[in-house]
């Protein structure tokens, strides 16, 4: 059945200083709970909607695309949207409504409401170069008769020879120092994180961290009572008094390309942290995340390379420089903490698939990966130029300050204007360009800070780049 | 290098309460942290330190495995065994060498230090009849160009046509009733029962489980604060008074088919405890672990189908019908628990990996999966009374109970007799058959609980079952 339109009568009220699509998931939401939307009803289309209520598409979009995350609607491919049986359920618990906060949740729909066709994502990766007949062959081997054992449970810790592997890249392209025994294999950078948690839950009360950081982490952080400290970011990483005036045992860090910020971790300021490590018994976490991709000539290896006393943590991902959806990340331990791993490993499961863990490993032995990486590294590198170009040509340096650039695949424009972030952003939108906040990932409460919008260029072709910066700076000159 | 093999002398003293093979262990181990076993020597084989301890090859091959699952040792396939590093790097912590548990580490080497013939794990499967063919084929074709976005991040719950697809499963073979929405994806059991546990812990304070449970739940549950009331266990599941007595919010459960002592989960057993849960606003919380295989005439529906409160939450696994590689499970939320997950499901990354999540899909989708449970539901079936037939051949009712039969991959023989469940298996140890004890799962300082044994027949061809049989009854009654 389709949705009558004409009972749909939210009260919008555009100069509120809630934003419109809050206001219009709010009033979406009471009608499906309280039951005015049925399950299984057919929702007008956001182009129907918007000229019903005489607003943009883009609330109307952003509206829909959070309550499509949240499980009241689902998409039908071809049919549209409808909603679920969820809000009959749910209302039997009588749930608050909670409008989405102002932090982008990171779009878990492949197919999204209305494409936006100019989504600068920092997740993304250009999955068109992904080697697909390669990995397929590879899988396919792995599923031989022969090899039925790695059907089976295979090693807690992660496949052997793919540990040996790994510890031989990051020794190459990081300077990273293990042995294959020091890794303990997971199933994606929250995986990995999660289980070093649990480790260092023992001895460490309080975590200090970048003043800025990924949801992800933060989210994963409220499960666990570690007291946070903030640590202030400068243009070349933390402040070090504030790591001098804090009481943490252990650090978390994105020292090669902090986010979403960008800076890189000075090399004055990593010799500091270490020997803070060494003087306290702290922890350092490198995360490591986009490290295989720099592009300046400045090629500064990894923190844990530099690590004497075994005080380091790294942690990588296989998301970045493969794909997503493979699940593949990795830590290396510093010794005692591989013994506790090892200790208490009946409490740990391996998440990550073993059949993966072997594809990658023949993927990796047959050097078929390291090609990969060079080739994404020079197509990162080229539409890093490009995006920072297209920038640059739009925004002279009084319109905006272009950051974090030189590495990893986002960088960010800081805009020296009076408008807000989120007025920005749906300003593109608007225009067809998805571009992202970066207060959202504050630790801080930071009073007014000049609009800083990250850019991810992974996932985006050249012509992508160069004209979704072209729409985005006529969206925000209006 | 090789070990100096006159180097090696512990004192074993075969009389000790300590079997054999702990006080080995903690000999080799204490050699190696204090370094007079140096990292990368290569220890002498199984059968040339027996002759030399003059020990049978068991315990030495018990100790090596537990050193090898510890990390002090690896395997190089056709080199041998060799001390890692780890030794080393432990001891400069000052590691106490704790011995190995009885209860038997689950073994994550696929190619194990001495092949055993016989094994009866419970966990293993028949890989032999995985359409791997079938499986390679589908997962090319999630590879494909137009695919591509199944290479991104996906869905955080699960993909939405999976979930579509397991709901419709559960309802068909167990009577589960709900909608795809309230299907969380995860990748293997501890991944779904960690989740679960995230949701639980805000109210619930006691857990009530049965007073056996697998070494991974108890491992897992070591990372809650959850208080833990355990349930006395009787011949058709929970003691009913103890619940009655207990102050917990929720209760594990395996009602099928009870890990590990096999019984089922009576009705009027099963209606009492979802009238407790109403009464009560408790969980129940159903882990169906093989809920597919039932081969006796009673078809016993899922607690889950039964449920008009929303109290059951339902877990599942595709481990055991397709293969545990694959990582893949599910939960079953009811709708207060979806609505927390949802709420918070900013907190959570999706481990199971989209590419697999597709490609089970597509073989649900065919038919072909169905098929498949149908073939290996007979297989297993065939297969389960092959092993009952034998241990009736060798055992009369004298000499031991078989229980636990009818359903799942296992069963139990209680025997008769004054000797240890760890002697019994040692024992058959040195025939080449690998049973499982089940006196380490208790939760309860069970006083002389006569030796049960558990037999996995999964893994193992027909006539490998009778086989390992024989020899085991022939290693018992020496």
């Amino acid at each position: 059945m389709e949705v009558d339109m004409l009972q749909l009568t939210p009260k919008l009220d555009e100069a509120a200083k809630e934003a419109l699509y809050q206001q219009l998931y709010r009033y979406i939401h009471g009608e499906i709970m309280a039951g005015r939307i049925p399950p299984h009803a057919k929702l007008p289309s956001t182009r129907q909607l918007a000229a019903l209520l005489k607003i943009s598409r883009t609330p109307v979009t952003l509206a829909y695309e959070q309550l499509l995350a949240d499980g009241y609607l689902i998409s039908k491919p071809r049919c549209g949207l409808f909603t679920t049986e969820l809000g009959i359920c749910a209302s039997q618990v009588q749930t608050k409504a909670e409008p989405p906060a102002d932090s982008p949740r990171r779009s878990y729909h492949a197919v999204p409401v209305d494409s936006v066709p100019f989504d600068f994502g920092y997740g993304s990766v250009d999955v068109r170069h992904f080697p697909m007949t390669k990995w397929a062959k590879l899988m396919t081997q792995c599923l031989s008769a022969e090899n039925h054992y790695s059907l089976l449970y295979g090693d807690l810790q992660g496949e052997a020879e793919l540990r040996a592997q790994i510890a031989r890249y990051l020794h190459q392209i990081r300077g990273v120092r293990c042995s294959p025994d020091q890794i303990v294999i997971g199933a994606g950078t929250y995986h990995s994180l999660d289980l070093l948690f649990q480790l260092l839950k023992e001895d460490v009360k309080t975590l200090a961290l970048e003043s800025a950081v990924n949801d992800g982490v933060k989210a994963l952080l409220a499960q666990y009572s570690f007291a946070h400290e903030p640590l202030r970011l400068e243009d070349d990483g933390v402040c070090l008094e504030d790591v001098a005036n804090s009481k943490a045992q252990a650090i978390y860090l994105t020292p090669s390309h902090q986010f979403p910020y960008g800076m890189t971790l000075s090399s004055r300021k990593r010799a500091w942290l270490l020997d803070w490590a060494r003087r306290t018994g702290g922890y350092l976490i490198e995360n490591d995340y986009d490290g295989e991709f720099r592009y300046d000539a400045r090629q500064i290896p990894s923190l844990q390379s530099e690590d004497d006393n075994g005080r380091v943590v790294y942690i990588g991902t296989f998301s970045r420089v493969l794909c997503p959806s493979i699940r593949l990340s990795y830590l290396v331990l510093p010794p005692a903490l591989l013994d506790r791993f090892l200790t208490k490993s009946n409490s740990y499961d391996q998440y990550a698939s073993p059949i993966f863990q072997k594809t990658l490993y023949l993927f990796m032995e047959s050097g078929d990966f390291h090609r990969h990486v060079r080739k994404m590294r020079a197509l990162y590198k080229h539409k890093h130029d490009v995006l920072l170009q297209a920038l640059q040509e739009h925004f002279s340096p009084d319109d905006g300050t272009i950051t974090g650039t030189g590495a990893g695949l986002h960088m960010l424009l800081r805009l020296h204007t009076e408008q807000k972030e989120e007025k920005l952003i749906e300003k593109a939108l608007r225009q067809g360009v998805k571009v992202y906040p970066t207060s959202a990932y504050s630790l801080l409460f930071a009073p007014s800070v000049p609009p800083t919008i990250l850019f991810g260029f992974g996932g985006l072709s050249e012509e992508e780049i160069r004209e979704g910066v072209k729409r985005f700076a006529q969206a925000v000159s209006n």
